[in-house]
């Protein structure tokens, strides 16, 4: 007879003894069909999650943009849609760059025909090669060694000083994956809390609510370019202790995404007193660390080494977590999903559990893992030259644009935006408000959208720019935003904005 | 005043008031630092999954890897070690398809010279570059829709008339992607029930334990080819809803992933039958479906899809969803994470919840993607001969070592195994009992491990070969496998592990 073959999560071992009598012959029966599932019988953590970078306006732009490519609408007032929603440089008009891909090709291909390479990509190629075997085999679930080895070098060299150790970097795909599996890691139960800036990029969010977890909103100060404030730091950490709440981690944009500001070292330090003070994990998302425009980037990495080194015995037990990706910075491999993250003061017993995570997804895709190497560890030789021509016309392009259309929009009426400093996005206030757009208001109220929404939304159909709404990042309430990226070319994609501002404020103004 | 500035889950606007009073001169205090986290503080479900492919013994065969390079221990009793842990073609001797490198280099970079290259392999990297734009480009979530429209047609003829849309179809980051995005959607709560063969790749019950639903394992039956019964499977379920248990999916692994078995037509209808009578969803794991050397694989679909045609009132609400990959069949490219998977019968809302956990991530890596495209849509001019050529070799050797290996299993004392049908796989049996091998249970009571772990770890020590226990995939209780792939190149190995394998019998066996 057979017993129960219920299996518990925790040993495979410890089966239920069983004498298997198996038929080969069992009659197909007559039944009544049982009906599919439908989203009651889904995984509700699933149904709750949002992510708007990808959301309702950009499925309409994708579908806008079909119709142009099939000649459909010839009623659209625009023939091209500009995906200003998504921070990926080349699907806009940024090219890759030479290095990488000149690298990557032999990587994929060890026989090509290499006379027009320079010397440093073939013996670059050779290095990984040697290093990984093929990309087409796995690689160990943590990361190339020699990797992982350039990147605490890199990491040494940008921190002056810092002492990186190989063994404590993981490369994931892109740090998407490095966010959901710490999120995974440090989720216990409901209770598990999440310090998120607000307005913060939504893959926190997603994956707090996917770990059914609870996610906590600082909210930055915009009047202060988007700012930390320690203090309202310590008044929620304060009051969520009081109502049970377990703090696990506290997760820092910087540069900041989706607001562009670049964090000083005295909030840096703020940050990780209150770290050291309270044991949370600071989740250190750095990926636009290479995207600074306006002072310079400072990791939370070298502010700590020097916290350790001045007082070790109130920082040497700060847990760290910083992210970084080949998605971003000069290169904008998004596509290419490399990225890693380094793990710093956490217990050994903690990270061979982030290890055996990393191992159930095998490894990070290997010609990413390679990218990575060539990010942290650019060329030194004949590479050199055009490496460098390549990256300084890429950031002059960044930064120019950058500052293009933040004049634009302080120029809007009733909008105004900070200072870009950092990162690929500007994120203006629409300084809307009941009073004077009572339209807008009683619109979005029929509409049973949100303001900033129903402003994205008509900038989408009228212009063909696709952005993303404040309320898809947060913000403080009954203020809008919109954000932005500044990477599409050119500016007449912004005179056709600043047609359509004038024209939003004539249709909906008192 | 500052209030609570918590976020729920379910939407960021909903945001409490509040005045912000931020102070930027927080004195930084002295205070007692807070000790680093440990297991007791973290996700309980992180710390219970358990993945023997890259667990212990992997883990020694590395540190015993690095021993050699160096040079470090001059008196192991053998000069390199076999990874047979794990199936990574590309790790061992098997090169990479000429026809997937050279498309992939030209993705990687388009200008390269391409004048020793066929020009279908060209022309191919156009078609490719046209749709996705650049491979550092993040492409939509679901996937660039060139592949997946090259994937519906490969599912059309492979399966003969079935009618794929290439809407139904997700690319992922190899399979192991699919299973988790699925296993999170369905795992509503503890009491959600996976049905899954034991032996198993262990990626699913890692999963569902990461998920904290319900692992409810089948047997298969080793005296029988690994043949799912469909007895017993009913009886699970009927056993499992009296429990209150509410059962989710069934994941059926074909052609066999420990096993090597390959079902036939009969077995996949028994299947079916069981899914549209429950509603339960089928999750076929069909990444080895061009590793078959006896017999030949039928896929759940083209099944699936003559049943609906001849009962679409009893089929058409069956819910499949079956997966592939690049990492396995004749091109073994783990590195390059490629992969989909095809959803059948699902309602559009549940559908669109994939596609927003798919958009969480991003993208699946395009390089990838590209891969993908190349598998399944194969050259069909100049490059045509080579790809032939080479394919085929690589289907001999695998049939070949596979019988070698078989043979030579069958021939060591007290090991059975079944005859290899398909995958990269085989999972003989350890004959052995307490009666005959006192001194073999002893040790292992003593050593607090399993009869298989222990065979293994002995086998890695002796010879270098590096395999898993079948403790790491389940069986039956008080029966003991391993599994090993057959993707070692020579002989050598197999008469290392042949003359262990006396020296063990010789030891322990009474």
């Amino acid at each position: 007879m057979l017993k129960t073959l219920t299996i518990r999560p925790l040993s495979l071992d410890t089966l239920a003894k069983s004498s298997l009598s198996i038929s080969r012959n069992y009659t197909i029966g007559h039944f009544t069909p049982a009906p599919p599932l439908n989203t009651q019988d889904l995984n509700p953590r699933t149904i709750e999650a949002k992510y708007a970078v990808r959301g309702k306006i950009p499925q309409r732009a994708e579908e806008l943009k079909k119709l142009i490519e099939r000649n459909e609408d010839h009623n659209l007032p625009f023939n091209e849609i500009i995906f200003a929603n998504i921070g990926n440089p080349q699907q806009l008009d940024q090219q890759p760059l030479t290095w990488y891909r000149q690298v990557l090709s032999i990587l994929e291909n060890p026989s090509i025909n290499t006379e027009n390479y320079p010397q440093d990509v073939v013996e670059r190629a050779k290095v990984i090669l040697k290093d990984v075997g093929s990309v087409g085999a796995y690689s160990n679930s943590q990361g190339s060694l020699l990797v992982r080895g350039s990147i605490a070098n890199y990491i040494n060299r940008r921190d002056g000083g810092s002492q990186a150790n190989r063994n404590d970097i993981y490369l994931t795909s892109g740090a998407s994956a490095a966010v959901q599996y710490l999120l995974q890691l440090l989720s216990v139960n409901e209770r598990s809390g999440f310090l998120i800036p607000i307005p913060q990029y939504p893959l926190y969010t997603a994956s707090i609510a996917l770990n059914n977890a609870k996610p906590i909103g600082y909210f930055l100060d915009e009047s202060n370019n988007w700012l930390t404030d320690p203090k309202q730091l310590r008044h929620l950490i304060q009051e969520n202790k009081s109502k049970n709440i377990d703090l696990k981690a506290l997760v820092v944009i910087n540069p900041g995404n989706p607001t562009g500001s670049v964090l000083k070292e005295n909030d840096i330090k703020e940050i990780i007193n209150i770290a050291a003070e309270f044991g949370i994990v600071i989740i250190a998302d750095e990926v636009y660390q290479d995207n600074v425009y306006d002072g310079e980037f400072i990791s939370f990495k070298k502010v700590l080494s020097s916290m350790i080194r001045q007082h070790p015995e109130l920082y040497q037990h700060v847990q760290l977590a910083s992210l970084h990706s080949t998605s971003k910075g000069l290169g904008g491999e998004c596509g290419q999903r490399g990225g890693y993250m380094e793990l710093v003061g956490f217990e050994p017993e903690v990270k061979s559990i982030i290890l055996k995570l990393c191992s159930i997804n095998l490894c990070s895709v290997v010609s990413g893992q390679a990218l990575v190497e060539l990010m942290v560890n650019p060329p030194h030789d004949d590479s050199l030259p055009l490496f460098k021509e390549q990256t300084s016309t890429i950031y002059n392009n960044l930064k120019e644009r950058a500052l293009t259309l933040h004049t634009a929009f302080n120029n809007m009426q009733d909008v105004t935006c900070n200072k870009p400093q950092g990162a690929m996005y500007l994120f203006p206030k629409l300084n809307f408000d009941k009073l004077t757009y009572p339209k807008l208001f009683s619109k979005a109220k029929n509409e049973d959208c949100e303001i900033d929404e129903l402003y994205c939304i008509e900038l989408l159909e009228a212009t063909g720019i696709c952005t993303v709404p404040g309320s898809g990042f947060g913000q403080v309430p009954n203020t809008y935003h919109l954000r932005t990226t500044f990477l599409p070319p050119g500016t007449d994609w912004i005179h056709r904005w600043e047609e359509f501002h004038k024209k939003f404020v004539a249709t909906y103004k008192n």
